[in-house]
């Protein structure tokens, strides 16, 4: 079967993403409607080959898709979602919008995919820093029984948008070729600086992206309990996020056995070989599907700890490729799209 | 009374921040000997409109100083200042030769100044992650009582050194104006990247620059028994280190407490207004004296818990200025520079 795709936000970065993937891993699409703002309609997107015709995302362009991939801001997503839903049109969605909504499932498929069944229409892809962070927790979560985790955030600019990647690099050319460097997107400098704020502030001084790494954790690993305290941070690089880890277990940890969970989890690649100057890095492990861990070793500062590092593309696993790999097991494991009444 | 000064190291980074620290914080000396490797010595440096001649580090070299300020790495520390101190000379060093030495105090001066009474003539700075961190630790620590220190670290590639700055800048240049980035200080590339590793690898999976966080906090502050974690990574800043703290404490912890502590402690400066994006920055950080504590909260994952951020110059409060900090504080309250017999 033929699948009738949208993609609402299609012009943006992570839109961009999920164009090409569903191009290169041959999604069984029979048609690929992109949408985005009334601004960009008309716009002529060409991929694999084939151009396609960005027309205004509303509630009428749903009619007929099987699915949508959404990639625009929550606002959007609250307004649009309902009304694909209705016209039949599975969501995938990858703002914060839904997330915490108790009928809407929130899922890493490695991790919780079975949370589909039953969707009501709208199934949501977590906060980038929390699916990255994920891929590492969970597998030694399934060995060792997981209490608590502190998260420590090294965001790339790209999870802020297009425009963060420009301003990170408008203010580079400036730097090298002279003059004052600009700034519109971030309160700050980031070229050779850090913002130690990603979203905005609330009452309890965390910011929403902390929060949303506290809340999605417990949902999505089926936690509700679970201690975690977060720390997100801007850094001055482009693509990909990494997240420093350390996190408590109810049961004795062995690094051998951890290093075996993670090796074995599918999304996650080992590489951790200290002596050799191996571990993650977010340039190498931008464009990949597997989130890089390494640095595991046991917690000098906790009982049955562990301390670990990830990095892992924040535009692939942290949004448009979750989605799709969402879809695809659906679809491998004959859970409908359609909506349960 | 006027002191006869000696800096070994002086052509290096910390050397440079050290003669401009001397000479702008007016420093009472009566000479200033500049010291580095044979390759160095001819080599004529200007400060504060006087002309200064770079000689060979040499035992001989030492006579007649009454202290010198050692910027040098750990081998050569470990050949010289024993014989510096054979000749009357105080020696402050900011290598990690001698830190963990019973007989050598470790200090910052806002937080063990005593320990210096009695000294045997060797008097050691801390690592420069470990003094930034602390600067927000311990006035929090004073007030509840700090039992366990998770910290994650961003530091600045001067921290490598000078070569490391000039790589990420002939990096940066061969990023905008097109060619392949020139490779050799560090194993990968750090120009729009992460290397989670700061200094060499110990059996436990730790990195020596992680291990110098755990052990001279403890000794710093007197707390053996302090757990500690720590993870060190080096992020595409030039200058000024900044750390994630999450602390946990032995008695119940108070937010407005907790920053009126930051505000009063000397060397740390509270920048904490997130409703108005005011926290610190590593750049706004670079070449000031106190390191910015900011971001200051209730820790969600720990009980009597405080989590927050800390940026400070990593070649001042890092290495060089709290070298002469000691120094300082130690004539000021007539704590003799002579080692005890």
């Amino acid at each position: 079967m033929n699948y009738r795709v949208g993609i609402v936000g299609a012009t943006g970065a992570v839109g961009q993403e999920l164009i090409g993937l569903l191009v290169a891993r041959a999604f069984p699409f029979a048609e690929l409607r992109l949408m985005a703002s009334a601004r960009s309609a008309g716009k002529v997107i060409e991929a694999a080959g084939r151009k396609f015709t960005v027309q205004e995302a509303r509630p009428e362009a749903f009619a007929g898709l099987n699915l949508a991939f959404f990639a625009a801001e929550g606002a959007i997503a609250k307004a649009l979602a309902p009304e694909a839903v209705q016209r039949g049109c599975a969501v995938f969605d990858k703002s914060s919008a839904f997330r915490m909504a108790a009928d809407v499932p929130l899922v890493i498929p490695e991790i919780n995919l079975d949370a589909v069944r039953g969707h009501r229409g709208i199934i949501a892809s977590p906060n980038c820093s929390t699916a990255v962070a994920l891929m590492g927790l969970w597998p030694l979560h399934r060995l060792f029984g997981v209490k608590r985790a502190f998260f420590a955030t090294y965001q790339s600019v790209s999870g802020t948008g297009a425009d963060a990647v420009e301003e990170l690099e408008a203010q580079t050319r400036a730097h090298v070729q002279g003059g004052a460097l600009p700034r519109s997107v971030y309160p700050y400098q980031i070229f050779q600086n850090l913002i130690p704020q990603v979203d905005s502030f609330g009452a309890d001084g965390y910011t929403g992206e902390e929060t949303k790494m506290r809340e999605e954790s417990r949902k999505i690993m089926g936690l509700p309990a679970l201690k975690v305290s977060a720390t997100c941070v801007r850094v001055p690089v482009v693509r990909a996020h990494s997240v420093a880890v350390n996190a408590e277990f109810e049961r004795p940890v062995d690094v051998a056995a951890a290093r075996a969970a993670i090796a074995a989890f599918p999304g996650a690649e080992l590489v951790d070989d200290p002596a050799n100057k191996v571990y993650p890095t977010p340039l190498a492990f931008s464009r990949r599907e597997a989130c890089g861990v390494g640095r595991l070793r046991v917690d000098t500062a906790l009982d049955n700890g562990l301390s670990f590092w990830v990095s892992g593309d924040n535009l692939w696993k942290g949004a448009a490729l979750n989605s799709i790999q969402i879809a695809e097991a659906m679809i491998r494991t004959g859970i409908p799209l359609k909506p349960s009444a």
